[in-house]
């Protein structure tokens, strides 16, 4: 899976970048990251979740980075640190750096006379550059991307071969789309005329901040007379749909399939599970976590979890208590009567 | 959010175009649409549903289009009119008219000699168009897009940048897709034999009716042996999934992530909310409603609304509601027990 | 529908090939498939459900392909088989072959000189391949297509076009990948460290096993530290999401919008319906079946249909049920303190 020659450092060297301590030899020299399950004697392996404690008697890797609780649970030279995952990540960025642009501008890609690309960004093969768009210093555009009229793409991003951003739409610094990814596309916005639908012009744009990524295929929708504003360090998964006008706040992570509808309003810190719906013009307050499959369809004002799946049987027992559920309101109506029944001899005498 | 000077009209000129009463100043000036909250002097607002009177009293817009029963309800220049929306629509695409093609052939796309591509035709670079293929007149074909052997584009079509049209597929005039959009991939066509998958062969076509629009990353997949059909004017958000030989009536509006099975026939004017599911063989009668997230499992022969959602709680009260879902049947038992009790004395007394 | 003329065939020489037992004409020549509605007589269709045994009776079609029990059925010319739904697959086959690949690469196409392109492998137009990639004999990469560095792509494969690859993913043989699938995208790795999330990098590969489909948009992620796994024989539809780390086990099916969360293993032979969800870090047994819209929130060690999907109703029906669906478990508090109510009278006595 490598493709150079990786460097190998110490868990010393480690803990002077990212700190921790180290338990076990300080010597030790791991050169990737790996599950604990996998892990070779050269590569460093993790611990972030209790469940898997039996792992540690049985991994073969090198070192591993445990949380402060897991001291005594390995011989295994360690790193020990407040949050082991995020430690994770960051060692493994260290093994595992994005690749360096490639500066300047593929001789197959067209890039409009007006437009302003910083010298040192990539431009690949068959890309298409609008008018006035400006792309800034170490961006990449992969193959087949299309930026439009106007729009700009700040410092340090990386558009995956074939995404497609709008004209005027902006991009901000270190934002990542994959593959796939439609920003600014119209809007689902029709007005009924006597039968037909007339199309209304979708004039806003679609404003992404610092920070952001966004998985394979979702699409985020220009607003029709605003913008849709996606804040910084948000975090979308693939196939995400964001209609116009939708506001998402600061380091809110959106799962897979989540659709979000026009207008809404999500706030910062938000946790939101795959496949969940919001419904539009709604408000969802900072730091509320929706669970996966739920849909919402009033604004929610208080963080905590919410939740509305319908719990999953095998087909038999469904079919006997979905059959029931269209019947439930008549079921409260039998028991109220029940409950209205004249009270029992015995209890009228107590 | 201008690309450039934009024309003003006075009401008086608007409305000798659309229709409408002026009450105020006929001769005041606007040159762009905008919403009440964030319209400039120099913008004409609308007001299409009462719960935002209020917001009339806090505008700054030049000009305003509402409803007749709000004549007295601002001192503002305004257009009285029957339907504020569908008249703001029209006159926003005044003030945001369609970009021009720019006719010809990119150098750097791919036409196959024998496609016949209308003179005023656009085709973006790195298109690619197939044998036979005919573009209408004025329609554009935008960078990236491929539109397959024998396929055919009607006139003033727009395919935006990264459309793939499979080959023998039918456009319409006038039909607008979205970046993303995939028309005409094969149907899920499988026969089990013997423990493998067979691929069928999918033979038939997607037709797409005049006026149509389709938003991103929707897929419609080709007819198995017949066509899938889109008739005229059905509106697609982004994200729909289309299975094969499905037929959607004419001035249908879908929202995002529905999905239509196999063979499934949408009826005419139905409004069908996002991540909606229809499943396969299905007839669903014109002007039929679906509401959000609902699963439609058998035929619907009547208009009106029709509902199946989970609705959502705090997870603390979900997890006590949906265990009890599992045991509905049982419940639905006991309370037919209980109703089987013998009468109340008093009751039998009476 | 046809590009070229087709060749015609006698239900013997069919016969001859595929198996199966005539009866009526032996002779009858026919060169398309069609369905029996709309067959004409140089045509066979098939009937593989008696639900439509009475279009045996006004089909025009030359001859049909028919189960042994209903060799009595109809007096067309007809052919006897033990599965004429998969018998069919393969006469449409015959008469519907893949198109030819075109050897070389387009001169269009931007191809690494340290790839390793079949001499009989089509590279089309815009196609974009990276250092040491291998394409296999006979593989067909479409026009816009990417394939990142290090991957590779079996024989006898089909990219249609705008398909992407990221870097180091393994496609095996005869694998079918529909336009705007997206292969080996990051996975959504994220670690929260101090209120903003840092980003995990993804190094695992996807591996894609034999004789693979998978429909349009569709995407797949990168393992995050091991491998994304496809066995052979899958068959996914249109815009599935299969998240980093998942296996999905030999000739199981699933169709459109199927979310798999990360880390689940889903066994061999099993068929998921459309729009369901696998939440993450699950087992699924072989030969599972799970039905449309439900989402499976725990393993699953028995084969068997599991279901958990909310049923419609007219949208007045289900805002009463719904409403009563937040008090069921009130309602079943009500129920248990009317069965504690003391017994009656009349049974006390008997």
């Amino acid at each position: 899976m490598t493709r150079s020659e990786r460097t190998s450092y110490s868990l010393r060297e480690i803990v002077e970048r990212f700190g921790g301590e180290i338990a076990g030899d300080p010597d030790i020299r791991v050169r990737q990251v790996a599950t604990l399950e996998n892990a070779n004697s050269d590569a460093i392996a993790f611990l972030a979740n209790d469940r898997y404690l039996a792992r540690l008697d049985t991994t073969r890797a090198g070192a591993v980075i445990v949380g402060k609780s897991a001291r005594a649970a390995t011989r295994l030279p360690r790193i020990l640190c407040a949050n082991p995952y995020a430690y994770f990540a960051r060692v493994s960025a260290l093994f595992n750096p994005e690749r360096e642009p490639r500066p300047g501008v593929h001789a197959a890609a067209v890039v409009d006379a007006s437009a302003a690309i910083a010298g040192d960004a990539e431009i690949g093969p068959f890309a298409v550059i609008g008018r006035n768009v400006r792309i800034g210093a170490g961006s990449v555009i992969g193959a087949g991307c299309r930026v439009g009229d106007d729009a700009r793409v700040g410092s340090g991003a990386r558009l995956l071969p074939n995404v497609t951003v709008y004209h005027d739409c902006v991009i901000g610094d270190r934002v990542i789309l994959h593959s796939g990814v439609v920003i600014g596309a119209d809007g689902f916005g029709i007005a009924m005329d006597e039968g037909r639908w007339l199309k209304v012009p979708q004039i806003g744009r679609v404003v992404i901040g610092d920070d952001v990524e966004i998985g394979a295929n979702t699409t985020v929708d220009r607003g029709a007379l605003d913008d849709t504003v996606i804040e910084e360090g948000v975090k979308l998964d693939n196939q995400i749909q964001v209609a116009h006008n939708v506001r998402i706040g600061a380091h809110t992570a959106i799962a897979a399939f989540v659709g979000i509808a026009g207008s809404a309003k999500i706030g910062r810190g938000c946790r939101i599970g795959g496949a969940s719906r919001i419904a539009g013009h709604l408000t969802i307050a900072d730091h509320v976590e929706i669970s996966t499959c739920t849909l919402i369809t009033k604004s929610i004002a208080q963080p905590g979890t919410y939740t509305g799946a319908y719990p999953f049987e095998p087909n038999s027992e469904w079919r006997k208590n979905a059959a029931q559920l269209r019947h439930l309101h008549e079921l409260v109506e039998r028991v109220r009567a029940l409950e209205k029944k004249p009270a029992q001899p015995k209890r009228r005498k107590s």
